[in-house]
C-alpha cells in the first residue's frame, strides 16, 4: 500500500506556508505566499490551490493524497469556517473548509494556529502518548490550546483554548479585543515590549533602550539587552515570567496538565523566561500540584510546527 | 435480566448518605451516619459496610448489585485513594475503594464530590447530552467539575478542577489551603460571610447584621436579610456575583462549556445571585462568547445530589 501524506496549510496574517507531511513528520515539500495583496480572496485561493495541486502530483507516485489540515487565526474546527478574522481582511465569514473540499474531494479541517500546535505537539513532538497537557504559543499575541483525556478541548462552540483573553488585571492594558486586561497584553511578543517602556516611564535605570522608538522595538531585541544584562530588559522578562506563572497556576488548579509546553519567539529563552517562570509556578501552587507539572519549551522546531500542527489535524483523523 | 443498582456513598466532614440508585437516578432505599465520632476508621468502615449489605440483600430479589461510587473530599478517582484530607482526621493515604473492592467484590470507584456533582448532573442531571459544561459547588468552599468532550477532566493526577483556588486576589484573603486570595474565599457561603463583615467594617449603613456575631452568622441569614432589603447583605451577594462572574469568564474562554451549573446553598438566589451573575459574565466575556452561555442552578435536588453523584461513578462505566 502506498504511503500516505497530508497537506498541512499555516494562514497567518502576512504569509500562508504549505507543507506536505508525511505520518513521521517529514515534510516533504512546502512552499509559501503572501496571504494578502492579492486581488481578491478568490485569487488567492486559487493561487494556494494550484500550488497545492503542484506538490501531490509531484509525488503522486510516492505518497497517496489523504487530506488537508488548515491552521488558520478564527478558524473554527465545527463548522468549518473562519468566521471573523480581521487581521486576513476577508468577508466575515468564509467557508475554507468547505472550499478545500470541493476543490480536492478529500477531507478537510480546520482549527485555530494555537489548537493546531497543541495537535502538533501530540502527534509529532514533547506530548507524545500524553492525555493531558497545555500547549501557549508567543507571538504577537498569547495563544493557547488545552489537550484532556487525549483530547483536544474545543469546547461547545469551537473556540476553547482562549487563555490569551483571561483577564489579568481589572482596568489594564487596552487589548485588540476591545477588553482591557488581558493576558496576552502582558504576555506576548507585544506585552513584553509594553513593560519595557512601562519600565522606562517608571524607573531611573540607564539603559540603551531609552535611545530606541517603541516602533523599533522587537521581543528579540529586548532579549540581546537582556544578555548584555540591561536592567530593563531583564526586570521585563521577569515580570512576564510572573504575570505568566499566576495564570499557569490557575489553568494547572483547573486541568493538572502533565506538562506545559511554550512555543514561539519568547520561550527561547531558558534563562530569562523559563527558569523564572518554573520557579515563580511552584511559588503560586496549591500544593497538591507542587513539583507535578513540566514546564518546557516545545519540541517542534519553529519554521515547521505550524505545518505540522495544520497536518496533525487529518493525522489525528485517520489510522496509517 | 434483573435491572442493576448501585451504591452511591457520599462522605461528608461531618456525615455519610449512602444510597441504593438505579438507572432512572430513583433512590431506592438510603441511610446516614456521621463521619466522626467512630472508635477508629476501621469501626466507622464496619458500620458503613454493614448498612450497605443490608441494603443490598434487602432488595436482592429486584436488584442486581452492580458496584460502588465513593464521593470524598480529595478522593482520587485515578488511585482510588483518600489523600491527606485533614477534615476527615484520616490517615494521611486511604485507599477507600481497595477496602469497599475487597468487602464487597465489585467495582468501586472514587472521586471528590465536585467531581461527582458533574457526573451526577450528566447522567441525572441538567446536563444530559451536553458534551462541554461545567458544575460548581457553593458551600463551605467552591467546588468544581469540567467535562470536555464529554469527559470528565480528572487531569493528569486526577486532581484537576480546582477552581475554587485560582487565586482572584493577591495577597487576598487567607485560604484554608495556606495561600492567599483563592476564589473560594470570596465565593461560598464562608466568602460571603467574610464580605459581610469586611461590609460592616467598611460601610456605614444601618444593618441589622451590625448585632450578629460572626460565628453566628450563616449565608441563609445573609440571604433572608437581602429579601428584607439589608443593603450590606445586598452588596455583598452583587460583590460575590462579580468575583465569581470574572472568574467563570475566565475559563469560559479556556473551556467553551455549553452551560455553567451552580449548585448549593447559595445558588438557590435566583434574584441575587444568578441574576446579577448572568449580567456580570456577560459583561466581562470575551465577544465570540457572549450571549451564548447558560448559567443556570443544578436540576439536580440537594438532597439526593451528592448520592446520584457518586452513584454516577458506577452507571457512568457500566452499560445497562
Amino acid at each position: 500500500m502506498m504511503e500516505k501524506a497530508v497537506i498541512g496549510i499555516d494562514i497567518g496574517g502576512t504569509n500562508t506556508a504549505v507543507g506536505y507531511v508525511n505520518f513521521k513528520g517529514e515534510i516533504i515539500a512546502d512552499c509559501f505566499l503572501p496571504t494578502q495583496g492579492h486581488q481578491n480572496f478568490n485569487f488567492y485561493i486559487d493561487i494556494l490551490s494550484k500550488e497545492i495541486k503542484n506538490i501531490i502530483d509531484k509525488f503522486s507516485d510516492k505518497y497517496e493524497f489523504s487530506g488537508i489540515g488548515i491552521g488558520v487565526p478564527n478558524g473554527n474546527f465545527y463548522t468549518g469556517k473562519v468566521e471573523y478574522a480581521p487581521n486576513l481582511g476577508w468577508e466575515e465569514e468564509v467557508n475554507l473548509a468547505e472550499i478545500f473540499k470541493l476543490k480536492f474531494n478529500a477531507p478537510v479541517f480546520i482549527t485555530n494556529d494555537a489548537n493546531a500546535a497543541a495537535l502538533g505537539e501530540q502527534i509529532f513532538g514533547g506530548a507524545k502518548g500524553m492525555n493531558d497537557f497545555i500547549v501557549i504559543t508567543l507571538g504577537t499575541g498569547l495563544g493557547s490550546g488545552f489537550v484532556a483525556n487525549g483530547k483536544l478541548i474545543y469546547g461547545n462552540d469551537g473556540f476553547a483554548g482562549e487563555l490569551g483573553h483571561i483577564i489579568v488585571k481589572e482596568n489594564g492594558r487596552t487589548c485588540g479585543c476591545g477588553r482591557k486586561g488581558c493576558l496576552e497584553t502582558y504576555v506576548s511578543a507585544t506585552g513584553i515590549k509594553r513593560t519595557v517602556f512601562e519600565l522606562l516611564a517608571d524607573k531611573n535605570f540607564e539603559s540603551e533602550i531609552r535611545n530606541i522608538p517603541f516602533n523599533n522595538l522587537s521581543s528579540k531585541d529586548i532579549y540581546e539587552f537582556a544578555l548584555k544584562g540591561d536592567k530593563i530588559a531583564l526586570e521585563a522578562f521577569d515580570i512576564t515570567a510572573k504575570i505568566l506563572a499566576k495564570s499557569l497556576a490557575d489553568v494547572i488548579a483547573i486541568t493538572s496538565p502533565e506538562a506545559i509546553f511554550l512555543f514561539g519567539g519568547l520561550s527561547n529563552s531558558e534563562e530569562f523566561l523559563l527558569t523564572p517562570l518554573r520557579k515563580y509556578v511552584e511559588n503560586y501552587l496549591l500544593k497538591v500540584f507542587q513539583n507535578k507539572v513540566k514546564i518546557v519549551k516545545s519540541e517542534l522546531i519553529d519554521k515547521n510546527a505550524a505545518i505540522l500542527g495544520a497536518a496533525s489535524l487529518i493525522w489525528n483523523e485517520i489510522t496509517i
